[in-house]
């Protein structure tokens, strides 16, 4: 680890607890990912990190480390410490009882209705509290869990491969291969951080993919969703039968029962979306938010993809661009393929850019921003 | 101007040659630019730039500016001093004859009829010489020139704008805008810099462009040059009557006569490129570079983008993506329309990439990388 210039203070030692926090990026299920670190007079004595839901939160197995010495103690945490009896008991109330003096908190629980009752609990027993260091840097670590806690839909990232001229394939189909090691490597870390994956029929039918996390570690494998809206999956699809990960097929109700009750048999989850004929996406989203996936990473082709953002579901993009031009004009599918809109001024508009380069491909990140509908109607008439 | 942290050394005063030379970038037609730099006993006593195409070489003004203390000084010059006579006396032989002690050199001349003449000429004289210094920087500044000079056809430049999803309109054609004001200031002043600038004759029908450099400070207008297989363009076109530079409309040998015969009244030049039915672009280089054409930007459309990386003729992709994301799948018109290729391994990768951001718009350029004809073939059969 490189020292921050600017030495060491409040935002070096929340820097290190960022650090412990994200490392639990991908093993925290529906949990937000949290990094403890505990200081006493310019010594660090506790770290810690939530690393599994149902198991301890960071500022606990922080506490466990110090022992005696979290007495008087600073203690960094990159999320407001819980007030509620949830699956473990309140860490304001250990934290008080441990009789820390100060807590300097990075991000406020982002649930509005019980945002600041932490804090509030601690500052009524007289501990010292700042908030807001490294606030951003803490809320986009869990920007999954925020939208999550908040709306009990998952947070929707779509990622794409694509040439310069945003084709995903030749115009035979061919897309092996788009981008290079370095891009698929960062796909896989991806998969690992994400509960769920997911895919239209087509891919399936098309690749047959495992969308499983091959890492040069062990990675964690994401739940596999597909979207089916008539069950073509094949019984000997790899998603089917090769019991790397739960598998979970959306369709609608005019899916035949017949094939429902195949996949079934054969350890696949089925769930209805809507009427038909298209899976209802917005529904699919809610029924996966009651499965308690609050992440998804969609790898879908141009259609699905283009669909999702035509549904305003979409929460953010990481667009894998290769240096190189395929051709192949309508022929060729693209990276977003969906009606789209008439002006100019009404295409959606990706906020808080990132760009990163991956060996000789560029990776393009952005959270579109959705005008009102009203807005956009007015425009179009303009 | 940053001092350069390996302090003042021969890439120091290379590096300010270079900047002159890159000031005229633009204003010496076919000309390379090139800077030079006298110094003399820890002083700089000379500086020069080739200015305009038939006026002095950078190495006399810099000369005229030292005066007598040109004698004994050390020469930093961008490209290898001229040996031969021209549109004026060999740099070279005065270069003897002023004295100087030593020559400096960033890039031999691109010629490799007459590479290194300037070279021995001055070593025979007894001046120590060193070549290489800031040579990548050099040859790069002059990358149409050295292009130009071997082959006597135009160095080509296609820039495009277009989504996050490489579309250069929404479905109903409406472009406006794309890019925001960075971008588009940006294609003014590569306006600047080349002789010519080329569109399809749809893009003339469509917007009526006036193809003219707006800066915040007055530019050079490049020709504008129409491909146009029909002489479609309208006696009232902007690039017909405006007057502001001179229009070149590349055609084929089966357009109308009269048509031919009305724009060459309105003063536009009328350049036969084969027998249609399309233009031969390849025979359209050759008559631009005979015209001594050698730099070309291209704005057209996706279909003369397309046809031109198809052809093999382009040299250089300067891509903009606007963040924003338009869909209209085939309708919406992308930023390269050609048949393409089958296999992706096939697509023409780009070279030497460089990423640069405008405000939100993200800027990638490089360099195509044509593969043998025959490996092609070889590959697609594999």
């Amino acid at each position: 680890m490189t020292m921050p210039t600017g030495g060491i203070n409040d935002e070096f030692y929340m820097r290190l607890a960022l650090q412990l926090a994200a490392s639990a990026s991908g093993q925290t299920g529906i949990n937000p990912v949290v990094g403890c670190v505990l200081v006493k007079e310019g010594r660090v004595v506790g770290m810690g990190a939530h690393l599994k839901r149902g198991e301890a939160h960071a500022e606990i197995h922080a506490l466990q480390m110090a022992g005696r010495q979290a007495q008087g103690s600073t203690v960094y945490v990159t999320l407001e410490p819980c007030s509620h009896h949830g699956k473990t008991p309140p860490c304001s109330d250990r934290l008080i009882r441990e009789g820390v003096k100060r807590v300097v908190i990075a991000a406020t629980d982002p649930n509005p209705l019980v945002a600041g009752s932490g804090i509030a609990k601690l500052r009524a027993s007289g501990i010292e509290v700042t908030t807001g260091v490294l606030e951003r840097e803490a809320v986009k670590l869990n920007e999954a869990f925020n939208k999550f806690i908040v709306t009990r839909q998952p947070f929707v990232t779509v990622k794409s491969a694509s040439t310069l001229d945003g084709k995903i394939a030749a115009r035979t189909g061919d897309s092996k291969w788009i981008t290079g090691d370095g891009s698929r490597s960062y796909v896989h870390t991806l998969r690992h951080r994400h509960q769920a994956i997911m895919v239209g029929i087509g891919t399936v039918l098309a690749d047959d993919p495992a969308l499983t996390t091959r890492l040069p570690v062990p990675g964690l494998n994401p739940i596999r969703v597909v979207v089916d809206s008539t069950l073509r999956i094949p019984r000997d699809a790899r998603l089917v039968r090769d019991g790397e990960a739960p598998t979970v097929v959306l369709t609608t109700e005019r899916a035949p029962q017949a094939r429902r009750r195949e996949l079934e048999t054969l350890g696949v989850e089925v769930i209805d979306c809507g009427p038909g004929p298209a899976v209802d996406l917005r529904a699919a989203m809610e029924r996966l938010g009651e499965r308690e996936i609050g992440s998804l990473l969609v790898e879908g082709g141009g259609k699905l993809s283009g669909a999702l953002l035509e549904a305003r579901l979409v929460d953010k993009l990481v667009l894998f661009y290769a240096p190189k031009i395929i051709g192949g004009g309508a022929a060729a599918p693209g990276n977003f393929d969906f009606p789209g809109f008439g002006r100019m001024r009404e295409a959606i508009a990706l906020e808080r850019l990132e760009v990163e380069r991956f060996d000789n491909d560029i990776c393009i990140s952005g959270y579109p921003r959705y005008e009102a509908e009203s807005d956009t109607e007015n425009e179009s008439g303009g």
